[in-house]
Order: structure tokens, then sequence, then C-alpha cells
């Protein structure tokens, strides 16, 4: 089968990073392609990036010419769009930001996500609340890093994780989730250290992807997530504008 | 005061018809701008749409070239944004779906919301759950009209939106509201036939924007709506894509 | 419009300091009457007086003679007595309690409330809840002054409510609220020194009482909020009673 | 020991059909001491009556003269009053709607209330939810018939009782409670017709204000109900006001 | 009247001392039966055994052949099965778990529970959860120390008593819980200690089942606990199993 | 890899049935085990029968001599174990009733589920609530057909869930759940005739269990699921008990 993994972001290398991630969860028979939309930030960081890279995201996979693909991970942990795409494609559709949570759940009555800046934590709790996960979530810490930065100095993210995952732990967590799609990697390094399961959302994202199409399941059409009804719409400004 | 008023889609007479619902409600002092995004949805109906006019809100507001403005009154019933504008500028920014629930909170114990299209009660659901007035919400309903379909035969507009309330009053609501911005003007009518309040919340909204404005109150920079931080963005697809 | 603010206590001091606030807050046309309950606690704080408040305040508004209004504004934080009001009198009413709240989450994504002794933390917390406002916010803190005692060292309250507001924001608070009517005029200058937007709930009750009336909006009388019946009531014990 | 039980209201038979139904239900060592407030309303329907009765009921207490008690039982479903007897008195006090929920939580999984007015449905779902026993119940119905009408004609009260508590078990309410301290008596009859537990608020309470007494258990000082503060205040108007 | 208290373990020393806990609770025409289960755990301590608690301790009712009895007692903070008795005998069920957060609740507008080791913090919050009273309960601390710890050295356990309730108070508890049968007797002391009450689920367990009986009530047989199904059950490995 | 399915009831053919479905969810490289306890009930339907399982189940993992086994999936929807199995062993563990919501939870907005009896509707309301995702859950119902009953005639056990699933979907279910292991194999002709996903339990277990051992996670040791503690545990009566 093949994923499409969406970056949320204009950035190629992270996009190549967050698909060695996928590839290294994915099982054998899945091939994976890293989507990178061709507008939108070179980072998510707050409301406004979201929102933006929501729309760009969803562009990128309206106009994918690539081949046919069987689900889609969105890689991009609290930010928007995952409503959007449930509707636009046929298939799968799973997000790093819910697939970590639930997975979480499984593994510990309570989980705690560790995230770059302290201005992304209410677009993740508000994510986790509507996909219906956040119920054993205890805390949503920063680390205080932003997401181009975490690949800069491997030695300073992985302290700063570890400190951020302290002060969830006080909190109750006894599972932990990498809350950006940029701290892939990191998950086996500060288990080790942390002594608890670190949940990596583009692993996560992967396995259930693969386990819904497997399972020959894809998004309800009843109610919800409906097909986007055909209208008039302009993706982007036109062209000229200064 | 100027107030400006942004429409959710592409549809300039509803821009309109919204400016006037909107000068209706403002008071002697205020001046109300409406804004029309340059791309999105005609109308927005759905995940999709609501994301993409996100982006093209977001955009108009970060293009905006006219007078100077005091406040932004967002109107798109249930739709995306709100906290993005929130960064971006340095004014109050009220949403009309927030707006309507504010004040339908101080007119009875619990109230109900009549929206276009069964598919846009999801959106609606979160967000009066993430700006936090979903508590007395008893049902969100919907008329199985359209957005552009509700001006068309004002006397079907009406007649559905009377029997969608039928169901949100037996659900307990003692107040209703307008569920999209489209339906401003149609308050008081139906309020005489149902014989409960009936809020719109583009009137609601600018009558909070003005408040806030009197009161000298604005958006909070502490912690979730800092300024979005400087970075490269692309609003929108090179041009020259096909 | 006249606005009736009704202070929740026995001093008239307070209740001239109250409509000092409310008329800084409102707008050109609207006259600003002040109702003092001929009996009650001299302050409310704790329960026994919130439910000897709520009564007197009834009676007060019952038996008042003074010209015509428009809308009612209770002053009382956490105070009892708000749905009683609602059921008597045909115009709009807005307790500061819940006006505070619902403009503070237009302005953040999290608030807090600085009140004035501890014992008030939890009729403040049920009055929220049962508004529909309580879901954003994060905390209550006393600052162990007294309602009678803020006006007596304006220092001295100033700093116990930096203090106070020092846990709030530890909890989370992006926007704060005064809770209590007595600090009407705190906001300014603490809001300052703090640097987030501070809500003082009297002048956020008159403008969501203005906004109700210039909206042609009163309560529901469907449900919750129906007219008392007639029925005999004695307000007060017998004259005569040692 | 001695319990006095309170009525909500000024009128003399209900009190005593109330002690006739609490001392149905108190041990052999417990005397029952009826307490009708001088002032308030002939009956409590709605929050305007509930908080009129609840300053009254406090007054009733706070003059009392009678023999010591060892527990306060209040008579009034869903009526005001009882975190202010807590900081008023000494010993425990225990409100017949917390006392019905807590027993109903003890014999179903879920349970439901049968009440007079539909307009007292808001006051007791409120009632329970700052209580901290709303959680399991699923729905509270009206009978239509007023507090006062309760006794004129048992036939007809129980057939409302009946109909009304159809409704609430398809909502699935494993056990019912009594919304009325006027309803006392009802809970055989209506029990055996309906095949499930029907609990009566006025005996839930004497029994488990008994059981506070038995255990050496009172009210806690620590936090919200500490003693009322010594101040100036005037229970009820002025002697010679018209 | 008869109660059976059942333990939770197979430690009968600590069926005696929950026995005198009961019979000091009780009133004078109740007589109490402990009941040890003849299989299971030595103590309860985390799920596996609270699981294989709630097995022998419905098999030890269910083989019972002592006197009728007219309500069960189950002695386990925090232990499964409560929902298997109510289905299984006629007579009213009452868990200490539940039955301490029911008079917690009467006492003070928020409690908090003191348990033997933090692992047994989460059965504790889902059973107060699923019994309806999770809703003011503030924290649940644990003190370290095991079931069988606590009688070797009391005053050991009376100062991890103290330390573990500091940290419930000061997440806002003004009533403190024993949260563990094991601790029945302790009540005193640290209530005098700490300045608030202090409910041991064992006493508050017998008044509750001596409520019911005394007003005829017992479990609701409409729903969720109806009479087990006649089936095949074994009830533990067949004999001979190595 | 191994996954260890566990039926929850003594009932050979139900565990094969379990098996065939488990074996058709399961990947190329998967194993399947069966594991049957060799005492419980006949069928789980109930609370009692649940706990009974759950010791029975925990039983049959203690003194499971087969080979060694990567995962264990628990087949018995809404039945008690989860927890006392994480603690048990030291591979991951996943439940039917938790599994088959995270997935339900990827494919709509709103799941609901169809079960058994209804009697069996609180348990997995209860098992759903504590595994974190009960919150887009919007019913649970039954088709009032017994566990044993399902197999014996495939046509009523299909027009008792179409109906059952009616009234789930009227809730407002985008996605339905199988509530019973039992079932497993409907989904798909349900699937079709219904519209909507169906998601079977035991192939959403199986996958995620699957997911789990492929990202090296497991159960953390931290907090709630540490190993059971080294005491006198007895798995079962005394033999020679009559």
């Amino acid at each position: 089968m093949r994923i499409v993994v969406t970056n949320c972001n204009t950035t190629q290398e992270m996009t190549e990073e967050i698909v060695r991630g996928a590839r290294a969860a994915a099982g054998p028979g899945t091939a994976v392609t890293g989507l990178t939309p061709s507008w939108g930030p070179e980072s998510a960081e707050g409301w406004l990036d979201s929102y933006l890279s929501a729309a760009a995201v969803l562009d990128a996979l309206r106009t994918y010419h690539g081949p046919p693909y069987d689900a889609v991970v969105m890689a991009g942990f609290g930010e928007h769009g995952r409503e959007g795409v449930r509707e636009l494609v046929d298939v799968p559709v799973v997000d790093i930001t819910e697939a970590a949570a639930h997975l979480a759940c499984l593994l510990g009555r309570r989980y705690g996500v560790v995230t770059t800046l302290d201005r992304s934590r209410g677009q993740i709790e508000d994510s986790l609340e509507t996909a219906g996960v956040a119920r054993n979530c205890v805390a949503v810490a920063g680390t205080g890093l932003g997401v181009l930065d975490l690949a800069a100095d491997p030695g300073r993210t992985e302290a700063a994780f570890l400190a951020a995952a302290e002060r969830v732990r006080d909190a109750g967590a006894e599972v932990l989730v990498l809350g950006c799609a940029g701290m892939t990697g990191l998950q086996r390094v500060v288990g080790e250290k942390l002594g608890v399961p670190v949940v990596d959302g583009v692993g996560a994202a992967v396995k259930l992807a693969e386990s819904l199409v497997a399972l020959g399941l894809t998004t309800s059409r009843a109610g919800s997530y409906r097909k986007p009804l055909a209208k008039r719409r302009a993706w982007g400004p036109a062209p000229g504008r200064p």
C-alpha cells in the first residue's frame, strides 16, 4: 500500500526527515510518499501559521498528481486541516496528533505531550479535545525551542525535552508524546532516559493508517465528513497581486 | 470607531448583506467596513471550505490597505480562523459564532442553534466548545438549505428555520441563535413567531466589538495569541501554476 | 437608555463607587441609576451573606419606584440572585460575574479571577459554572482582603491583587478578571503592570446590557425564567419581631 | 438526637406533612422538629421564590430558640440556601435534593427526578451539579402540578407522577427521585407501580443527617463554609415600610 | 438488622479490624458479620489484585451460608466488584469507596482521599467516577505504605497520612477520606490534628446501608443490575490443576 | 510476532470464532493463539460474569505455558480485566472495546456501539470512559440477543443489529462498533447495508497490538501499571470445597 505523508510546512528538509520516520515505522509492503505544500509557512508555530498550513496542505492534496495512494498521514502536531482532508480524499486520514494520543492511551492511564513553543499548547489541547482523546492527557508542555531549531543542536533539543518531560511526569503522565513532527527519532533515546514509553506521532499515524487500510475501513460519509460540494473556489490570490 | 467585518466567502452580495446587518446593530459612532476575501470558497459549507476560508480571510486582513480600524468582526458561523486573526491584528476580534452564544447565555438557561446544512453542525459544536461557551448549548440543527439558498426564497427559508427551531426547542432551548451570517435579518420575524429571543451573530459581534473597544480591551499577548513570528510564508501558490 | 445597577450590599459608598465605574463604561445615551438594598449585609462575603443579599436585591427591585429602566446590572461578584431577577423584570439582566467572564473569553484562551477572601472562591466558581462560562477559567484566587478593606488602603489592595494575579497567571490565565465590584477602577493600573487585559465586571456588564437593549433582546420567558407566579409572599419578618 | 427540619415555604400544613415524612424515616432515638419560616413564599416555585426562601430559612434558623439540635434537614427540592446554612450552624446540614441523589446513586447506575412544574427543572439541575451528584442523573421531568396542588387531588398527583416517570425511565433512569418535599409519602405506591426504587428526599436526608451525627462528623470549616463574619446585617426591611 | 461486611482480601486480622470499625459505627439494632474470602490476594494493591478480589468476594457471597442479612458493605477502597454484588444479592450494597465520598460531599465543597500506595490512585479515581461522585474530589494521594504495613507501626502510619493529607489540602480539599479499609479508626486522631472532617469509608458504608434498609430501599433491577442469568459458571480452576 | 487472544468466557467455539476473526485481520508475519479460560462463565453478560471472567482470564495468562508472545488482545466487549493484564504481562495489551473506539474516532466525528443485551450497556460505557475514548460515543444500544444466541440464527442477528444500528445512527453516530467479540465477521455485511464504516473490535485490537509491537512500545511501568507485588494469592477456592 502507499501512504502519502503531508508535511504542514514548506521546508523540504523537514519533509524528508518525516518521511524517514514514517518509513522506519512502515510495514514491509508500505510505500511512503512525502508531500510538501508548495505554499504556506516554512514552519507552523501558532494559529495563523496553522490555518495557512491547513489550506496549503488541502491544496497540495487536491492537486496531487503522483501515484495512487491508500491513506494520508498528516504530519503537523496540533495543526489544523484534518477534517477537511477527510472530506477531500476517499482514503483513511490520520493526523499525527490524534495518532500519538490513541496509542498513548493504550500504554498508560494518563499521558502528556512535550512540544516546541509554549504558544502551540493551546492548539494541541484543542486538537486532542475535538479528536476525542483529550480525557487522559494531563499536560502539554513546551520546550521553548522553535520547530526549525530542533535539528540545529540535537543535544540542546534532548536536554530541553527532558526538562519539559519532567514537568509532564510530575503532572501524572505515565506515557509521553513527542509534540512535533520534527522530533521524530527522538523517542528511543529519551524513552530510555526517562524510563517511560515515548510515542512518536509520525510512526503512530503510519501504523494506524496501515491498520485502517488493512481492515478495509475509511472515513464515514454519513454526517460530518461528506464530500465537498461542487462550487467555485479560488485556491490562492489571483496572479499579479502585488 | 471603525469595525472591519470579514465575510468568510467570496460572494460580494453576501458581504453587503452582512454589512447591512452589522450597520443595523452598530452604534451611532461606529463605521462598518465590509471585507470580502479575494480568494476562497463562494460559500463555506464544510471543513474544507472552512479551512480555505480561514487562510483567505487572514490574507485579506494581512493585505488590507483601507482606513485604520478598531476591531474585527468575523462573519462566518462555525468557520475557522478566529485565533489566527487574534494573533495577526492588534485590535479586538469577535467571531459571530461565539458572539451569538455569549449573548444567548445571558437570555436563557439553555440555547440552541439553527444552521444551514447538517454537515456544518460539527464545526459549530467544535467552535462553541473551544470558545468556552458550549456548556449551555443543547442542540445544533440544520435546515437543509445551503448558504446561497437562504436568500433565494425567503418564505422557504423561514419555514425551514421554524421547523428546525421546533426540534431545538424540544431539546430544551430557551433562546435561539441564527447559525449562518446569511440569516441576518431573520431574527425579528422568527423570534415573534416562536416567542423566544433569537440572536443574530452579526449584530451580537458588532455590539461585543464595540464593547471591548469602549472598555479599552484587546486580545492578550500572554500565552496563546502572541504575534506571528517573522518567517517566510507564501500566501497561495506561485503564479503560473496551472 | 437607563440601566439600574444594583449593589449587593447596603453600603451606600460602595454603590456610589460602582455607579462611578458604571458611568465610566456607559455610552453617551445611557443613564445609570444606583440601587442600594434597604436591608441585607453591609458586605457580601460568603454564602449566608449572598443569599441574604439575593433576597434584598430582589426586594429592592420589586419595590423600586424610580424612573423606568431598560436593563439591570447586578453588581456583586459571585453573589446569588441573577436568575430570580430575570424572572422578576421584563428587561435584560446582566450579572457582573458572568459579564466579566464573557468578555474575558473573547480576549484570551484562558482566564482567571482575583477576588477578595478565599471563602468567596466557591461561590464564584459555581456562578461561572451555572452561567455556562466556567470552561475557560483556570483559577479563582483570593487576595485575603475583605470587601470593605479594598478602599481603605489602595496601595495594599494593589499589592495583594498583583500577588494573587501571579498565581492565577501561573495556572495559565491569559486574561484577568476583577473578582469584586469594589475593585472597579483597578483594571487599568494592574493591567499595565501585569501586561495582560484585566476585565472589570461592572464595566463589562454595562456594555453587555447596552448591547442587549440595542439589539432589542430580553430574557426568554420559555422555560426557566417565567414570570413569578401570583401567590402570597412575605418579604421580611413581620414588624415588631424582636 | 434532634433534627430540625426546615420547610422552604410558609405553609404550615406542608411543614406538618414534611415532619410526618421525616418522623416515618427517623430512627427510634431521633426527635424531629419542624421549622416554618415566618416569612417568604407560601410555596417555592422558581428562582425568585427560591432566593426569598433561602433568606427566610436562614433567618428562621438564626432566630430559632427551641431546644438544641444535632442536625438540620432542609426540605425544599432544588431550593437555595444549603451552603449558607452550613456556614451558620455548627451541626451537619443535609438538603433533601442532594440527599435523594446520594441514595439514588447507591441503588442504580442512573437516576432521574420527577418534580412539580417544569420551571423548577433548572434549579434542580444546578443544585445537583454543585452538590457533586449530577453525573448519574439522566433527566429531571415536571408533572405540571404546582407545589400546593399536590395534596389537593392525590389521584391526579399519582397519575401525573407516573406519566412523568415514564419519560424519565425512557431516558435511562433505573431509580426515581421524588422532586418535591410535598411528595413525601408517594414513594411506596409509585415505586410498586413502576417496579423501581423511588427515593424520597425527606427520608433520605433524615437518614443521612442521623448518619453524620452518629459518626461525629460535621461541616468542614476549612475553605468554603467558614463561619459568617461579624458585621451589620439587616434581615428584612425596616418596620413601617409601606 | 444484619449487615455482612466483606473484606476484599484473605487476611483474617484485617477482617476483624474492619468489623470492629463497622460495629463502632453501627446502630444499636445492627449486627455485623465479617466475611473473609476463602481465596484471593492477602491484600489488594493494584488492578490484578483487585480483579482477583472481586471474583473471590462474589464467590464468598454466593456460597455464604450464615444467617440472613439485610445489606452488604464491601470493604476494599477502590476495589472492584460492587456492581456484580448488586446483581447477585437482593439487599442493598454499599461500597466503602463511594460511601465515604457521598458523606464527604455533605461536609465540604471539595474532598480528597489519602490512600496507601500510589499505584492505587487510578483505581480509586475510576471507582469514584463510575459511582458518580468524583466531581468534587480534588486529589487522591498515596502515603507510600502498603495495606499490611498500616497496622505495623501506627506512628509511622499517622505521620505518613498527615504528610499526604497536606498535599490533598493544598489541592483544595476541605474534607478528607481514609482511602483504605485498614485505616479504620484513624479518622479521629488525624481529624483533630488536621482540623478538618475525616471520613472513614467503613463507618460511612455501615450508616448508608442502615439508611437504605430503614427506608425499605434496595438495588433497582431495571437496567444495569438485573439478576445474573442462569448459565454454567466455574468459580475457580478444576481441582487437581497443578 | 505472536499475539495471544484471550476469550472472556469458557466457550471454546467462541474462542475459535474470535481467532478466525483475529487471523483475518492479522498481518502476514503474525501468529494468533487463542486462549480460553479454564474457568469462568460460559458467556459474559453482566457485571458478575465480567468480574468472574476478569479473574479467570488473568489466571489463564498467569498459568499460560505456550510459546512466547509479543502482545495480548483481550476479546470481551466491555468486560473487565484490562488493567490487571497490563500489570501482569510485559507486552502490550489491547482490549477490543477500546480498540474499536480508537479506530472509530479516526473514521467519523461521532460513533456508536451495538451490543448484545441491554444490561451490558453500562459496562461498555464505563469501559470506554476509563479508557479515555468515550467523548465521541453518542450511544450504546442493545440488540436483545444474548452472546450465545448470536451464532444460532445469523439472519435474526443481522436483523437485530440493523434495528439497533438505526437507533444509534439517529443519535448521531457516523461510525458503528460491533459491541461483542461474537459479532466478529458481521462488519462487512452490515456496513454495506448501513452505508457507514463498521468497526470490529477483534480486528481493531489485532492491528493496534501489531502496531505497538512494531513500534517497540509497551505498557508504562511508571504509575498505574506497575508489576504486581509479590504476595500470597489463592487463585480459586481450595480443592474439595463442595
